[in-house]
């Protein structure tokens, strides 16, 4: 971004743009320093930057001289449709499915080459996770993106593998063609699981969210501490995502 | 802001922001000529800005041609920390009143001079209200609004009616005196209740979440059809908004 400084209108757009990517879940406040850092823009330019977006809501300040994401941008940002129908109709399964568990219960979209996590409910009994509502999960390494990458069709599926298929932990799926027998198993059963492939201790089993058009919108899934756990979980939620899917069509 | 345009670096972001500021939750889709008009900026400008937030992500072009919030927006806002915390402890107690409700149940936060509401559940048999998610509601004429109103202080009360309690329906307390009285009795019961003072046909009670600052974080409520059913359901709600405190205490 900070190559682009020839043309004067785009430049600015781009640069305001770049100080709200510096913004993720894993760093949710940043200092001044980091957002130059981290967007490639000289310090006086993030400065400036960030001050017109801390006069607009977009920013916020804190006590301790970092900034944040402001409520404006929440406000904004939820207008979203995506999220909108589908969070509404799926909370109400996924509390059900919470009160039934008490495991960790997430919705998930795809963003790109990403299963985008829109909502969760979990407590302090669950078993930890690394999810957290707008983080991103890796497709292969997970149940709920296994669950979208087997109804979404092989341009996907391709794209990730020629990215390369990160290992998480050593359970990891990392072998293309391993990969496209599990999905096809996925396609046949309606659920994906996750052993260990993600996160260490960590069991997780999903169900696509297909509507009527074929479309998978979503992957609603459960994180537990154990393979015997998921297994007798699967059938509720293969049942949740297609009380969701009926919702939303 | 279309007449700040001679300095240049300065126009830009806030251009790039006033269109973002177009949409809200009566226009969540918009074309580019109403973009244009909402944000005073010239066709040209908002084309090559619309374009921008595009090729980021910000915004989607809808199959009829009109603009909406695209999921980039959704996943930085997503990272306000106001809702976070909030929405996580709310959520649970919101579904067990609903559970035992079936009516609309909201949870608000004050933003600036309104009741911005950060998460809802209803379902189609509870009555219509007009609150959506990053929706604005009046303090004066809502039981989520008054509650934060109470406990607020004096300055956001002077605020509010300096600017006028506009009359939302016949019911709509619009006299600040009457205003104060009723707000004197929510700081003494613990919960706000409006009578169709905001929609005509629905009645709701709230009440706010007090941290152990003694600040207000935000208000929880319950809409429905009539005045013996907000009676009967004060002390849940009341009870529920206790319980969220004490959570994010």
């Amino acid at each position: 971004m900070a190559g682009r400084t020839n043309a004067p209108g785009q430049s600015v757009s781009q640069r305001l743009l770049a100080v709200l990517d510096c913004f993720d879940v894993a760093h949710p406040a940043l200092t001044l320093t980091e957002v130059a850092t981290r967007s490639g823009l000289p310090i006086s330019t993030a400065r400036r930057l960030i001050n017109e977006l801390r006069d607009w809501g977009g920013l916020e300040r804190l006590d301790d001289g970092r900034y944040r994401i402001g409520i404006r941008l929440w406000t904004i940002g939820s207008l979203a449709p995506q999220q909108r129908g589908l969070r509404e109709a799926a909370l109400p399964y996924m509390h059900d499915l919470f009160q039934a568990t008490q495991e960790n219960i997430q919705l998930t979209v795809l963003e790109d080459t990403h299963a985008l996590c829109i909502e969760k409910i979990s407590s302090t009994k669950a078993v930890p996770t690394r999810t957290h509502i707008g983080g991103r999960l890796p497709l292969h390494a997970t149940g709920v993106g296994k669950a979208i990458l087997a109804f979404s069709g092989e341009e996907l599926l391709s794209s990730i593998t020629r990215a390369g298929l990160a290992r998480m932990t050593p359970y990891t799926i990392i072998q293309p063609g391993r990969l496209a027998a599990t999905l096809a198993e996925v396609r046949k059963s309606g659920v994906a699981y996750s052993h260990e492939e993600m996160t260490l201790g960590a069991v997780s089993v999903a169900a696509p969210v297909v509507g009527l058009d074929g479309r998978v919108h979503a992957a609603l899934g459960i994180v537990a501490h154990s393979r015997s756990a998921v297994d007798r979980l699967a059938p509720a939620v293969r049942t949740a995502a297609l009380g969701i899917a009926r919702w939303i069509s």
